[in-house]
């Protein structure tokens, strides 16, 4: 059963994606974007009394709203036409990419994964494309929920959102759950605004709302000079035309702790109270930990808590997706202390 | 001792580029751009009778007209700071990528990978700056040599530099000595032609004298659409400003043989006399063999013999700038074909 206050979201489906590969400083590495997350993501959230909803076939409009028809026809044919060389690996890798704005879209498979695919971080195996959609249901599903009246609702997300642009894979994200979940509120309600606390820049969300003022993207992220995602998160990207001013980026030097972080989160709340969003979208990393493999911020365990108490006392029905947040033992415990503090234990 | 009529010119410090990484279809796959390669070609030159001469560590001016300033900076550091990640792997490896047209250059390592490294395909090890910089010394040897009255001259380059551009290295190349050895012509002569055979379209070439008319590029390749490098090289990309008309790419359809291959290259030839260069710059692929691992297009050897004369036959002088072949038993066996009809044997 689902708290009718507090609908939660997830498909057993979605474990149908688990990629492997990953290339680090030059190595080939374990990709930690494994189906275990949201098994130790859903640990926290039945030992906080919550149980998970499968969501259902939802309306995906706002996905073709989010996302070009090029990138979600590639997605639905790229496994099929891969499995058609002789010599394929077991996963989707692009090993070369284009400059957009000068090159041509290519008819072979290869030349278009590079071109949907900014970087090795999201391979594409058998189950991902189904795991992404079922994933993309889950944020449909808690914004439906928002829309018909609920306070709150967590879509438990895998694979995460935030990388992936409009006509682009990047960072273990496919489809952008949580810019889809803010199109479809838009369905419902005149502005919404997302919140991305995930330790990386939400460089997709940002740029499919770059120029748009009915969607408000605030992201608190390490500084992206040296930190993925590298080319974008910095503090003079505003946004552009119409969308001028309604974008802010709060870039974090490297290892900042609670208090920098919880300020950070408080600037952001500011900037949305300002802009009385109708409803909100949270994109909740949980790699801002100190012990996170990727050491971008050094938040500890309890500020989870808080950063949930200060986002929930904003009085703002959300959408709660879960972006990143990777192995390790913390994982479950800093869901559970964000759970602590968002049902205010 | 190196023949007067055609000087010949290989580094043995380019040995020092051995690069092992590549990635293909979603596997990593042994690197083929191996120093065995110049060894085998080497082989060749010497059975024609030809010997090869270190080449001086001659002016690079032409280098820093070629390649941004930013790029050549890059290369002279990477390897230094890359080696201060506790964790690096053994060769440098760009893992994510720009759109450069909207994106920020970051000031980390990992990042200015990405943006100057456009594919898997040119890994950066410990001797590959210093083995580039020497192949750029070859082909500027070549090049003076034409200067200073030699009516053709062969540069044994390694790596090869066809698909590098201003910018960006990929495929193989790190920088573009065909476009510096016709810079460095261009420092002496009014109009310079490129004539490229390699099997994959010079992309790189092509974008570092798109905008220009004073530097032809023809470029003879497999179909780009399903085949390296995928996002140029089609027939409509014909030069802009001041360049336009003077960029000719003929693409072939995957497979085609010598008749087509051959005809292409009389077209091509048929170009640049019109264009009336005062000296020819030969980007030499020996990769549109039949039995090339590649498999862009299926030229016999006899072929390579038909096509130096023909383009000997130009009456042009001529700098001979290698490009690809890969490792297999034609490699020598084709470059001997080549010769033969370059020397008319």
């Amino acid at each position: 059963m689902t708290e009718p206050g507090f609908p939660c979201f997830f498909s057993a489906e979605t474990d149908g994606h688990d990629p492997r590969f990953f290339l680090k400083r030059g190595q080939v590495a374990q990709n930690e974007e494994r189906p275990q997350r949201a098994h130790l993501l859903r640990q926290a959230l039945h030992q906080a009394g919550l149980t998970t909803a499968e969501p259902p076939r939802t309306d995906r409009a706002a996905m073709a709203q989010v996302h070009s028809a090029r990138y979600l026809d590639f997605l639905s044919r790229v496994w099929d036409e891969w499995q058609a060389f002789p010599d394929h690996g077991p996963e989707i890798v692009a090993n070369l990419h284009p400059q957009k704005d000068r090159h041509r879209y290519p008819s072979g498979i290869v030349g278009q994964a590079g071109w949907h695919m900014a970087d090795t971080a999201c391979p594409i195996g058998p189950g991902s494309h189904h795991a992404a959609l079922r994933s993309v249901d889950c944020a449909i599903a808690a914004a439906q929920a928002l829309a018909e009246g609920a306070g709150a609702a967590y879509a438990l997300c895998r694979p995460p959102g935030h990388h992936a642009n409009a006509d682009t894979a990047g960072g273990h994200c496919l489809l952008n759950n949580a810019a889809i979940a803010a199109q479809h509120l838009r369905g419902h309600f005149d502005r919404v605004a997302i919140l991305d606390i995930d330790v990386h820049h939400g460089n997709g969300t940002q740029e499919i709302f770059y120029d748009r003022a009915d969607v408000l993207t605030v992201s608190i992220h390490a500084a992206p000079d040296a930190f993925y995602p590298f080319y974008l998160g910095y503090a003079d990207e505003t946004g552009a035309g119409t969308g001028a001013g309604f974008n802010l980026n709060l870039p974090l030097p490297i290892g900042s702790g609670d208090q920098v972080w919880l300020g950070a989160i408080r600037q952001g709340l500011a900037r949305i109270a300002a802009f009385a969003p109708d409803r909100l979208v949270l994109s909740l990393g949980l790699d801002a930990h100190e012990r996170d493999p990727l050491r971008g911020l050094a938040v500890t365990t309890p500020a989870f808590t808080q950063a949930a108490s200060m986002i929930r006392n904003a009085g703002l029905p959300t959408a709660i997706i879960q972006e990143g947040g990777y192995l390790s033992d913390d994982l479950a415990l800093n869901m559970a202390a964000f759970l602590d503090g968002w049902l205010g234990r």
